[in-house]
């Protein structure tokens, strides 16, 4: 199954599932209003009585999940990312964090800030958890998967860099691009052969099997869940292919008009064009 | 004024503001429930309409505000702190996030979790923000300002140095203990020459003035809010000076039983026994 956030005709937000060119809305007055509210309340998905249609070509989609509790992030989570960092080998996931401010949808631009043109692409597999916990197994974890999602970890990376910690590069608003919707695991199947790619202006800039991974999903839950307890709707960015904007000669930024995709075969294609801040103020 | 956020005797939590050994509720179903809702409304605290009067010893505190938002952290921002580190000196401050989860009140303890014991104490003096907004001048921050309380910023060393990235080590459930209470500027007054200090078991371990701060208060509001917006009742950590038990010969970490204070002068002590997890499951 597919899943969106979107917002109704009338502005109201809500969730449902999409059926060829068509979303079907999940999203009750009586029951869950939103995805997240829906994977807390532990409803099969399956189970939600259908409302209206809608044409998919015709909703404004919001974020997978608009408002999640906790996004964390992986650093440096393929051997291709990580040489051309320079960064050392590690025994652990590098774990950052985003706020949830920083979400856009699929189709809504990312914001290169007034404070910096040194906006980088980032393609990333994002997992959202279903069923939360803490100190989950790696055997356990993947049960506690609700889906997989595109991710955009778009960073301004002048400000990541201004000392060892990652969050101010990260946590621009309007640089986490999110969507366009959340597949469930039977949908999604084996990942390992899918290719997290990214496209900018039609040109591809990073293109990688899952499986290339240095962390799998199940380990980096696992390290997670044993620091923070994970709820339903938590958002894992697991990290990057190499291939990155700032690592090549000379360094490729997004600029304002630019449309930069994300394509992880089954999970989705994720497209956003980039807006400058004053643009949209 | 000093606001503390507790529960009433029959459990709902509220807020009040201290006069001696009391506590004047001003938490009310028809206005702001919580400290955080009264800062957004944007009432002057001085003129909310007093209710119950409770004994200050009796109440349970809650964190000064409960469920920030936003809580950012500043990493060696004491110059002593930055040496006893080894880490560069850098023209901007170091960021890195906790989640609120991560909370615990004066008197509440502070959590050795099961799965490290390297765990350490923080001083540090918190801003809570009163007034929201982004890209602040470093003129108007301090105008943004709430008030001040302790904080201590524990931290599970091993964990923090997993990875280049601090989060892991900084997001411990229990591991943020915030309190007893936010003192407003006025009655704060210069905070240059107060002290911050930790006292473990009665030794102190760490004492320097707010003065030595190497990124000063409006810089650091000036700074985040430039990469971030920043809403009433949102946290920033200023950082903690030199003494952490970390870099002592050999190394000090805080074990069960132990009694840890933060005492920054006027805005107050903040006092927390250590107890692991394990005992409190």
């Amino acid at each position: 199954m597919k899943l969106v956030s979107f917002r109704r005709p009338d502005g109201t937000p809500s969730f449902g599932k999409v059926e060829g060119d068509r979303v079907i809305d999940l999203g009750r007055p009586d029951g869950p209003a939103t995805l997240r509210a829906a994977l807390a309340a532990g409803t099969p998905l399956a189970d939600l009585a259908p409302g209206a249609a809608y044409p998919l070509a015709d909703l404004v989609l919001l974020p997978v999940i608009p408002d999640p509790a906790k996004i964390l992030c992986v650093g440096h989570n393929y051997e291709t990312h990580r040489q051309e960092t320079g960064r050392a080998k590690v025994e652990h996931p590098s774990i950052f964090i985003r706020f949830a401010d920083t979400l856009v949808a699929h189709g809504q631009p990312i914001v290169r800030p007034r404070a910096s043109g040194d906006l980088d692409y980032e393609a990333e597999l994002a997992v959202v958890i279903g069923k939360g916990g803490r100190a989950i197994s790696e055997a356990d974890a993947l049960a506690h998967v609700a889906g997989y999602a595109c991710f955009n970890d778009a960073s301004v990376r002048d400000w990541q860099w201004h000392t060892t910690q990652f969050a101010p590069g990260k946590n621009f608003p309007g640089t986490g691009a999110f969507g366009p919707w959340l597949v469930t695991p039977d949908e999604a199947g084996d990942l390992a052969d899918v290719r997290v790619i990214s496209r900018l202006n039609g040109q591809t800039m990073q293109d990688q099997p899952v499986r290339d991974m240095i962390f799998p999903i199940a380990k980096i839950i696992a390290y997670v869940s044993a620091f923070t307890a994970l709820s339903p709707g938590d958002v894992i960015a697991t990290g990057t292919p190499g291939g990155v904007g700032a690592k090549r000669t000379p360094p490729v930024w997004m600029q304002p008009g630019d449309r930069i995709e994300i394509d992880i075969g089954r999970i989705g294609t994720l497209s956003n064009f980039i807006a400058h801040e004053d643009a949209l103020a």
